[in-house]
């Protein structure tokens, strides 16, 4: 039967993406060797790399200055790598606390420099995008989420400001277009929307990334990974690889414009459904809702089993929602079809009745 | 034609670990869907964790006060990692230096505390590991490089004190027993000797390794992964996978003291070719020398291309040394069959006349 994947991260990428990776598993471009056994110093391996860095700069319109660097350790890692690196003991951060992932980067930066906590939008249990705050103009940069998936929220737009903003774009990065000029530093974990676990790309403006503000460790130092293009050390080769392929195929699609559209039509076709049929409610602010992490509860608790069940037969996994909120969740990302959704879409309306 | 993949790292692993490798990346453990889109917290994926753990327990007989952890960033994100939670700004730490790797452990460790060198082997171009030296023992730890896969040199003895080791261990874990009391931290990139690039094991003595010494970011707080089980964050999914595929193959070939046993076979079958045939000569320490990275040059360096030519033409592949040092490197980690050494050792007898 055929699966559709609605996990969270590690997630759905593109069947043809699966069959080259397995392929080149066993036998790498013809080598005769496997693409994990091949140094990252090889011609070969650093074709992947270039084509990768290319796909990237190509597919997000990157000006000259701005570097992309496949790196490891998850958006997690940069948490920590990013005030390390940009913020000065005296100097102050604005940041926006949409959930988990922000509180967790908030936790980080306080121990380098100052964090002024811009927003936060915990009174309604991150239900909703903050947009009316004030943003000093001092600040080393501001720093947001731009997609959470435990909660299902998205930012629609930017907050208005000349400050350089440092993005965790994890779950949505080449989802939709984006104005990379208001960005200083854009970091994602592959595993949501661009690859498997294993690598992060950064996205950084050189004209604002500067050497660091303090001593640091090598493998911690921005300068080491753009100067040696993402291989300082041994990058981490396969996650590398099986994201440019991923992103050779968004390329064939039509690029993150391509995408915008699908996934408008996507996530259009489900929030529809969440909120025509009785049996089900959306659990964020309709304005902030999320194109790829579309959260949503049963009215009716004791049905849950039973939905996840019909789910389960219809061939729909990683629907439950995230265990610090309860709840379902359809991450749908860019490699999720429309049929999955519709799939998803008919097993909500076999459950129950509709409204009106 | 069969390829003899002697790279450093990326390197060889058996093809049983690729074939099966390549089938997960299609479809794992007939789920449906693929290795790569399963959810970390998943069942089938804890599994795999669980028996990574598992097998570097049993391999490495490890006590129940030592713990393994898959992190990421490479035995190179350990150099800063180490003394940031273990060496207190006032506390010291003593490194020998033996080449390249313990060079920039050196550079990390002094950015928080105290490094006193107790031993340096570069003045003899890091061809041997020193001995004779001195150590005191109010020192936090001592770090060592068990093997240098640049040089070609390896520990067969460890130094002769109760100071807790902290070694990195990236191109020779698992290839022999070890004496694990010995050790307060082992830390090793898997691309050499384990698995794919893109995980580290680190194994650590939980009676020595205490909180953070200093606040730091939750992913550079290696109680986090201790806590979590390595999925503090996403792990590395596939890099933990396919070590476990390989780690699944050592023991089932007789475990480390079967790979020790063929290690030796190996390597002294490739020394007894350099020492004897005149074309060609070793560049390390005999009581030294390497059982994995076997290092060697050619007394007439006008034949260096004649050389790899017939390499090439032979299957034998990733001979060239590091581009630091020249020469020639053979890394015949566990994965490389007798049959492969025998194949580069005809290319060298092929290659000119023998002494004597």
């Amino acid at each position: 039967m055929k699966k559709y994947n609605f996990y969270a991260g590690p997630a759905i990428l593109p069947q043809e993406v699966f069959k080259e990776a397995s392929q080149a598993v066993l036998d790498f471009n013809g080598m005769g060797l496997s693409i994990l056994e091949i140094s990252h110093r090889s011609a070969e391996f650093q074709a992947v790399m270039d084509e990768a860095y290319e796909l990237v700069r190509e597919l997000l319109t990157l000006p000259d200055h701005y570097e992309p660097m496949f790196l490891q350790g998850g958006a997690s890692g940069q948490f920590g790598m990013i005030p390390m690196n940009i913020l000065g003991n005296n100097e102050t951060a604005g940041y926006v606390n949409t959930g988990n992932w922000a509180e967790k980067a908030i936790k980080d930066a306080k121990l380098y420099g100052n964090v002024t906590l811009l927003a936060d939008s915990s009174d309604k249990n991150y239900s909703y995008i903050p947009k009316e705050y004030s943003i000093p103009t001092d600040l080393k940069y501001l720093h947001i989420t731009s997609n959470n998936t435990v909660r299902g929220t998205q930012y629609h737009s930017l907050p208005d400001t000349e400050v350089k903003l440092v993005a965790d774009m994890s779950s949505d990065i080449f989802s939709r277009p984006l104005d990379i000029k208001k960005y200083g530093v854009i970091y994602a974990g592959a595993q949501k929307n661009m690859g498997p676990a294993g690598t992060t790309l950064l996205i950084v403006d050189k004209n604002f990334l500067n050497e660091p503000v303090r001593p640091l460790p090598n493998m911690m130092n921005y300068q080491n990974h753009i100067s040696k293009k993402s291989s300082y050390n041994t990058p981490p080769a396969f996650a590398v690889y099986v994201s440019m392929l991923t992103l050779r195929w968004v390329k064939a699609q039509g690029g993150v414009n391509a995408m915008a559209k699908k996934n408008i039509e996507k996530s259009t076709l489900l929030y529809n459904e969440i909120d025509n049929n009785e049996l089900f409610f959306g659990t964020t602010a309709k304005e902030d809702r999320s194109q790829m992490s579309v959260t949503f509860k049963l009215q009716d608790e004791e049905l849950t089993n039973t939905f996840l069940e019909k789910c389960a037969e219809a061939g729909c996994v990683g629907i439950k929602g995230h265990r610090s909120v309860g709840g379902f969740r359809a991450s749908i990302y860019n490699a999720m079809e429309l049929e999955g959704v519709e799939t998803l879409v008919d097993v909500m309306k076999d459950l129950g009745s509709k409204k009106g």
